[in-house]
C-alpha cells in the first residue's frame, strides 16, 4: 500500500521541526524550500551588523535530514497551492499531497506602503541582512571622502523603524558599531557625528515586554547613544529620507523593521486570514474545511486551545511543528488510527522572552523573572548558543563572541557585492 | 615642511607590506583599493568550495592600520593615472603623488578569448568565488529534479581548465565535495554520476614544481576520481559546453584557472608591459623613465638581481613591497638622504611551492625538499594558518578544518544572492 504522502513547504523553525518529529515508516516526506538553507532568523540582525558570518547562521537543508530516508528535498519556488485538488505548483514541478503543511513564514510588511521598501529594506533574509551590511560600510567609506557636511551627516545617519526586538538589536548593534569601528578606523570621521535614530509609534518600545522592562531597554539604548523617538509614527519614505510628524530625516541607510505579513502566497487561496495574511487556524492548527491541510508558525494567525494569541516566534513555530507532526503520525500509524474529530489542541507554552541591546546588555523575562543588563546578557548568549546546536560551528560563533565582547572588534566587515550598491557614486 | 605623499594603489599582499613598512614619520600614505578588505586569495578556492566563509579569508583594511596615523584609506576605483603630471584619478577624488606604488596586481585572462568570460567565471575575488558556490550547489539542486538524462548529467559535470596550483586545488576540493556531500545530502543523485574534469595544455600539471610531485600530485586527483586531460588545449568554450581537440564536454559549471594577466589599468599607461599587460620594471622595483613610479606584485613583470623571474605569488608581492619602502624610507628619511641612482636592487627569495589537492593530500617543495601526501598537507596547513595571522580568527579557521577533516563536512554549504543564478529556471 502507499504510503500517504506529506508535503511541508518551507524549512524555517516550524518546518523543520515538523519533518524532524514525522514518523520515518508510516509516510513519505516532500520539504519544499526556496533556499537551500534553514536560517536562524533570531541571530540575522548580526550579520547585518557585523558580528556573524552567513554561514555562521544558516545551515543546509540536505545537512540536517540525511539520515532520513522517507524525506526528499527540493528547492523550489512554491508557485501555487491548489486546496481542492490536493495539489502545490512549484517552479518546475507538481506535487499530490495527502496532508500538507504550510509553513513559509512572512516577509517584511509595510502596511500598505509597499513603496517604501526600496528606501528602507527590511531584514528577513540572508541577502537581506549582505545588503544592509554592505550599505552601511559603504556609506562610512563614502563619508570618509565627502566634503560636503550635509552629505557628510547624511551618509552617517542610520534609521531604525520600528522597537520591536528586531529594531532593538539592531540600533544597539549599530550603535556599538559606528562608536567603535569609527573611531578606530577612520580617519576624517568623528564618532560623535555618527547618529543611530530609532522610530516607534507606540508610546514604547518592546511593548509585548512586561514593565520595568521597556523602560530599562530605553536606558540601555540611551546610554549606547541610540537616539529614540517614541509616539512617532512614520508619515513618508523617500530615497534617503524619512518625514515624522514634525521632522525630517535624512539618512543613507533607513532599516525597517517594523512589521511583517505572512509569506503573500496566502493572497490566492479563499479561506480565512488576518490583515497580515496570517491563515487563522483551527484549534488543531488545520485550515477550516481542509482538515488534511495545517498552516503553522508565522503564516497562521493561531488562538490556542487556552485562548492565547501564539506570537510570531521561534518557539510557536517549533511547537505548533511539533503538534501537527503528532496528528499526521497518529492518523497514518498503523497501531493508532484516531479518526479526525478527535485531534488534540494546540496550547502554546511561553518560554519567555528577551532581546539583546548591546555588549553585556539586554532584557529577558523567563518565567515571571525580570532580568536586564549584564545577567539578562549571558542569558541570551547561554540561552542562543544552545539553540544553535547543530549550526555550523557553535565553538567557532562562541569564539567570534568572546573576540567581540573583549576587543569590541567585528570580524564580518566585508563588503561584497559591490555591484549591487544602491548609491554607487 | 610638507611631507612627501606617497599613494599606494591596491590592498593586496604587495601594497599591504609596502604601507607596513613606510616610515611613520618621513611620509604621508594614501592607500587606495576598490574594496574595503584584504584578501587572502591563496584560499580562495575554499570559498569556492564550500570549505571557508568569506570573512574567514578577508579582513578589513581599516583595522589593519588602525594605529597607522600617516595612513588614509580611500575606497575608491582607479579611473586613470598620469605619470607625467604625477596624478592618480579615482572614481570621486584625484591624488597627487611624489611616490606612487601601483600594486593592483591581476585580473582572469583568457587569452583574448574575452567572450569565454561569461561562460568559464575566474576565481579572483570574494564575489566570484560566491558566484562559483552558488551556481555549483544550485546545480547539485537542479540536477536532484531533473529528469532528462542528459540535463542531469550536465548539471552533475564540473571542468576546470587550467592544471596550476589554482585549478589542482578546486578540482580536488570538487572531487571532495561531490563524493561526501552528495552521497549523504541528495536522494536521487548518485556520487558516481558526478564528474570533475581538469583540463590542461600542456604535457603535466603543476608544471612549475620540481618533478616527481607533478606526477604525485596527478596520482592523489586521479585517487579522488578526477578525470585528467593533459596536452588538450581549450578550442572553444560556450554556455554550458567546452569544446576540446576532439571531445566536447557539457557542464553546468566551467571554472577557468587557466591564466592571469595585469589589471587593465596598464593598457592606458605608455611604458613597456609583457603580453600579459604586466609592467616591466627596473632591478629596483621603478618604471623606466619613472623613478618615483614604482610597480610591485602580479602587475609588475620582474627579473630580479640574480636573473630570476619572479613568479606571480604573494612571497614575490610581499617582498618587492618591502623592498620599495625600504627605497622610499631612505630618499625621504632625514638621517640617511640617498640620492637615487645608488637604490638597491631586488632579489628574490623563493621560499617554495606547495598545493594541496584535499584532505591529507598536497604537494610541496621548499628549500629543495620535495615532499607529498599526508606530510605536505600537514605543512601546507602549518604554513597557511601562521600567514592567516590577524585575518578574522585562525583558530576558527582551524576548527572549522578540523571538522572537515573528521567529518568530511564542509560547513559553508549555503546558496546566497539566488536573484543573480545564470540559470534561472
Amino acid at each position: 500500500m502507499k504510503k500517504p504522502h506529506v508535503v511541508v513547504l518551507g524549512a524555517g523553525f516550524g518546518g523543520l521541526e515538523c519533518c524532524r518529529h514525522l514518523s520515518e515508516e508510516d509516510v513519505n516526506i516532500t520539504l519544499v524550500d526556496r533556499q537551500n538553507h534553514h536560517l536562524f532568523q533570531p541571530l540575522l540582525y548580526q550579520v547585518a551588523t557585523c558580528g556573524l558570518s552567513m554561514p555562521d547562521i544558516a545551515k543546509p537543508i540536505r545537512s540536517i535530514f540525511t539520515r532520513k530516508k522517507n524525506l526528499s528535498i527540493l528547492m523550489q519556488e512554491v508557485e501555487s497551492i491548489d486546496l481542492d485538488q490536493k495539489k502545490v505548483t512549484l517552479s518546475t514541478q507538481e506535487l499530490n499531497y495527502d496532508y500538507l503543511v504550510i509553513a513559509l513564514g512572512a516577509v517584511t510588511g509595510y502596511f500598505g506602503n509597499d513603496q517604501w521598501a526600496e528606501f528602507a529594506p527590511g531584514l528577513k533574509s540572508l541577502d537581506d541582512a549582505a545588503r544592509i551590511r554592505r550599505e552601511i560600510l559603504y556609506a562610512f567609506e563614502r563619508a570618509e571622502v565627502v566634503d560636503d557636511p550635509t552629505e557628510h551627516q547624511r551618509l552617517l545617519n542610520i534609521v531604525v523603524v520600528g522597537g520591536g526586538p528586531t529594531g532593538v538589536e539592531l540600533a544597539g548593534a549599530f550603535a556599538e558599531l559606528t562608536n567603535h569601528v569609527m573611531a578606530e578606523d577612520f580617519q576624517k570621521i568623528n564618532p560623535r557625528e555618527a547618529r543611530v535614530i530609532l522610530i516607534e509609534a507606540a508610546p514604547k518600545i518592546l511593548g509585548m515586554f512586561p514593565e520595568p522592562l521597556p523602560q530599562q531597554a530605553y536606558d540601555q539604548l540611551r546610554a549606547l547613544g541610540v537616539e529614540i523617538r517614541l509616539n512617532t509614527p512614520v508619515k513618508d519614505i523617500r530615497k534617503y529620507t524619512v518625514e515624522l510628524e514634525d521632522e525630517t530625516i535624512e539618512a543613507a541607510n533607513i532599516i525597517w523593521a517594523a512589521g511583517v505579513q505572512a509569506e503573500p502566497i496566502t493572497r490566492d487561496l479563499s479561506i480565512e486570514k488576518d490583515r497580515g495574511g496570517r491563515i487563522i487556524v483551527e484549534k488543531d492548527c488545520s485550515v477550516p474545511k481542509y482538515p488534511e491541510v495545517f498552516a503553522i508558525g508565522d503564516i497562521a494567525s493561531m488562538t490556542d486551545a487556552r485562548n492565547t494569541k501564539v506570537p510570531g516566534v521561534s518557539p510557536g513555530a517549533i511547537q505548533m511543528g511539533s503538534h501537527v507532526a503528532g496528528i499526521i503520525n497518529r492518523e497514518t500509524g498503523d497501531e493508532h488510527p484516531f479518526p479526525s474529530g478527535t485531534r488534540s489542541h494546540f496550547v502554546y507554552w511561553d518560554k519567555g522572552s528577551m532581546a539583546t541591546i548591546g555588549r553585556s546588555a539586554a532584557v529577558a523575562s523567563v518565567a515571571g523573572l525580570k532580568m536586564s543588563g549584564f545577567i539578562a546578557w549571558v542569558l541570551w548568549l547561554a540561552v542562543h548558543l544552545l539553540f544553535l546546536v547543530g549550526f555550523k560551528n557553535k565553538t567557532s560563533v562562541l569564539l567570534q563572541w568572546f573576540y567581540a565582547y573583549v576587543r569590541y572588534r567585528r570580524g564580518a566587515r566585508i563588503i561584497t557585492g559591490l555591484e549591487k550598491l544602491a548609491h554607487s557614486n
